[in-house]
């Protein structure tokens, strides 16, 4: 538990091992860092906010707090905790179905929702059982996240075009929005559609001009990251001075000042069994995607995180928001990459952009009044444009069949039936595919290469066989669900070869025989017994070995186990 | 698809393959069979008909059409198919919650279930999908089977104390029994303990008597066999000549004379949607005990059964048993052995059977009418408390505390919660088990054994290792369940050797890599080239291999691929 030195203390809040070394230079670095990303998250918390339908100062709030439990409790240096587009669109989805966007139940709802997020990551993170994301497959996620994608931009173009819309899958949304095109407001598209273009084109085209102007790499980096406070800045003004909202421009509008409020979560049962399961998902999926965000920047310093402690920074995080009027969060792949990026050394980084943004929640919400919601449909837009990736469904079908229809049924079911029934119906599937495969596995007739001590499979090698012996190679574990399989391959084998009098199985690649395998052994062996086959074992691994010799297998077998296959034919064929 | 020179006609109704071939000799000795089967499975169906909570005449339709329908569809030349006392107990509990037991709602939803469960057989079988039985464990499958006894048996303690008790769990049971105590019927009771004491002598005792007597084995095992028609008879008579009736002791009563009708479930949607799940795991568990006994019988004279096609044979026996009065049926353990001992030699002999058991409802019916309950209630706890074997808890606990927990599991949540639930609970627990353990697969780091060219683990054997070359062999198939441990695990044996500048990954137990486990060797890859340390595999799988080779994860390999482990080690060394 205390590995590498540390104490238990500073294996759970780890704030107490780097924040013993922690100096002026990694002083500079963190505020630095912390600077630049405040000026950036300011935008997409608001536009994240809108997204999930909720207040655009749940946006800041869900940055301040939650940022700051987070450099305690957590173990990477660089993740950036906060709304991320994904999570606020699973947000919109389980609330959307219980109360209106926007009600004081909606709202309710999404503290709710981040405290049960927080108890279900807390609970995972303390019983250590991180390990059950892993069975979120790559290609479901990047299929999720692809189909996310889509949605969250396609429901965002009802702020581009200045229309009413709703829905939570593809084509409810498409409907929506298309049986309201008429209702379309020209000067809101012209700014949507200025900002989508503006943004595009900084992610590309600035950094070069950059470049040339002078500034270092790592300075233009940087500065091409902050194009929406830009476009933000730019469009806000240009709204105010020409009296746009006026003109039927939605404008975010007034947003409180102030720190962030001390909110509570409902305690009615009712309303957590509506919400449980969006909560463990969404607790998953943010998991899942800070995890790998996590893991990708600490290994370019080699540096390590441990991902039962992240449960436990995001379950203190997501707590930390439900009860400072903010809504579920997770670490943030674009956000982190910029603190990463502008040189955040240690979790102290967040607190200082925490501050930040509790300044702008303090001073400068004012400033957005007339900030339009276009140019916040559009932040997002182009942000999430970047996550939508169909190379996946490519790369898997080349690679294989299996993960191939899982990340297509998983794209499909999320596209078509919303993002809750798509990532659960992912993970099923991909499970099933598992089970498949191992169920049917890979089995061979052997005999041995001439001149050799090597036994390879009769249909592709040129191989010495007898006719009395009959090795059988399988290549997988046996357990519950190919133990009749097994037993099937194995009689059918034995009915092909009237003559044979020894059946050998040989097990290299068998790395464990459950109790419904063990009984299929034993059924085997009774069966062949019942024939007056012999039925032998050999190249059983140590620890397999250990498990038979519990049980009363070994004494009831009618032949042998022996450590090579080419000991056990060099006997039998002697007899 | 044709294999063994079958033509498909043959293959898909067997009749048209042992029909060919069928001599006087098989029809003697299926007739025989057919006598004994018939006179044993005449108390039987009535005493599984009232556990199922139906009058007592459908557990004799259920055993006429079914078992000629299974007789032209099915592989097994012994299986005899009817009611049984599980599918018996799990109709009971799915319609159970729709009508009141007796009612004619109750008996539609019996027919329909029946209708179901042979349509999703006959599904299964047309599809090939035998193997999603192989997820029953065969822990789960004991810890179901003698939950379920226990059940049944307590559930029928009602009839013998003559009273009324309802209840799907053994709580709600014990506790309506414990109520209605006090209405004890004293000669009900006396017959009851009487039958249940001749039924356990007559299983153990009587059979010694005969072979005493001169009887050769076959037929004292036969006679000895058919003992509750010795029960049946006594009892009846005894309850007629005394009036035993009129003193309250329950009788099964008027049974209508006559063939099987025709019926017709319902196609009510409703109906239907209440009753699926129900009917998918009713023919699930029918299936998995109808296949072991047949395979087991087939076994003994070296012959094959077709567990496809006896989806078929079993899905056409419960359409049969949908449409003439029935309900669920399957191959029953007891009547299938005692027709392979009597000398069943084809399925004609259930054929035969099943005329013998039209004649006995044609005529025989009206001498059931002062049969007591208690009678077929004994029959019934006889029969069910040989299925109760608490073995497999103590077998389990030694070989495997996986196993244990999941046969534990099973066999509480069965008797606590109804049967349902627990089969249902006892698949996705040993499925989660399975995939824990798969997902934290045997990772160890190899050294060479002195003198040879063996690798074997550095923490069990006294081995030559480099502190340049760190090799990793895993025990395992990689997929996504297991990617982000492996990740894990060498990220921080790296990090625990800092001077490594070759990674060796050692795949001779890796039978698969799905995507998940391909993109975490990427990252592995990427990782390491960071931090400038090589990337090698050895002894890769040719099947895997093949896989690699439609990726470009081999192109982007920062090390090589190797043959052989000693040829790694061999080569980096001399670097």
């Amino acid at each position: 538990m205390a590995a590498n030195g540390k104490t238990r203390l500073q294996q759970y809040i780890p704030v107490f091992d780097w924040g013993r070394s922690y100096d002026r230079d990694a002083l500079t670095n963190d505020l630095v860092a912390a600077v630049i990303v405040t000026i950036m998250l300011i935008p997409q918390s608001l536009a994240y906010a809108l997204l999930a339908g909720l207040p655009a100062q749940m946006g800041i709030y869900a940055s301040i707090v939650p940022i700051i439990l987070y450099a305690i409790f957590g173990t990477s240096r660089a993740l950036a905790v906060g709304p991320v587009a994904v999570v606020s669109l699973m947000t919109a989805a389980a609330i959307g179905n219980i109360a209106s966007p926007g009600s004081p139940e909606y709202i309710v709802a999404a503290l709710t929702l981040a405290f049960l997020s927080g108890v279900f990551l807390l609970l995972l993170g303390v019983f250590r059982l991180g390990f059950l994301a892993n069975f979120l497959s790559h290609p479901v996620i990047a299929g999720f996240i692809t189909a996310s994608g889509i949605i969250i931009a396609v429901s965002q173009l009802k702020h581009i075009l200045g229309v009413e819309a709703s829905g939570h899958n593809l084509l409810e949304i498409v409907t929506s929005i298309l049986t309201h095109l008429g209702e379309t407001n020209w000067i809101t598209l012209i700014i949507g559609v200025f900002a989508i273009g503006f943004l595009f084109w900084v992610r590309k085209g600035l950094k070069p001009v950059l470049l040339k102007a002078g500034l270092g790499e790592r300075m233009a980096t940087i500065v091409a990251k902050s194009g929406p406070v830009a476009v933000v800045f730019v469009t806000t003004l240009v709204t105010w001075a020409f009296g746009l909202a006026g003109l039927g421009v939605q404008v975010v509008g007034e947003v409180p000042q102030g720190l962030p409020p001390l909110t509570l979560p409902s305690f009615s049962m009712d309303l957590w069994g509506d919400l449980i399961g969006a909560a463990i998902l969404l607790s998953v999926i943010g998991f899942v995607e800070s995890v790998s965000v996590a893991q990708t920047l600490a290994a370019k310093r080699r540096q390590r995180i441990n991902p039962d402690q992240e449960l436990i920074g995001l379950g203190a995080a997501n707590l930390g928001a439900a009860f400072t009027g903010g809504y579920p969060v997770t670490g943030g792949f674009a956000r982190s990459v910029v603190n990463f990026d502008a040189g955040a050394e240690t979790p102290a980084a967040g607190a200082y952009t925490a501050v930040g943004l509790a300044i702008a929640a303090l001073v400068l919400t004012p400033l957005v009044f007339f900030l339009p919601k276009a140019t916040l449909a559009a932040t997002i837009i182009v942000a999430v444009l970047s996550l939508v990736d169909f190379s996946i469904i490519g790369k898997a079908w080349t690679y294989s069949k299996a993960d191939f229809a899982a990340v297509c049924a998983t794209i499909a079911i999320t596209l078509g039936m919303g993002v809750e029934l798509g990532v659960t119906a992912g993970v099923v599937i991909s499970i099933v595919i598992h089970l498949y495969r191992t169920s049917r596995p890979h089995m061979a007739i052997v005999g041995r290469v001439p001149g050799t001590e090597h036994f390879r499979n009769v249909r592709r090698h040129d191989v010495i066989t007898s006719e009395k012996i009959l090795t059988v190679r399988v290549d997988e574990s046996l357990y519950f669900a190919n133990a009749h399989f097994l037993e099937d391959k194995i009689y059918d084998m034995v009915a092909q070869n009237p003559n044979v009098e020894h059946v050998i199985l040989m097990c290299p690649a068998v790395n464990d025989i459950d109790m419904s395998a063990l009984e299929s052994l034993e059924a085997i062996n009774e069966r062949l017994k019942a024939t007056n086959v012999k039925f032998h074992l050999t190249e059983i691994k140590g620890p397999v070995m250990d498990r038979l010799k519990c049980s009363d297998f070994l004494s009831h077998l009618t032949g042998k186990v022996f450590l090579s296959q080419h000991l056990a034919v060099k006997e039998l064929s002697s007899q």
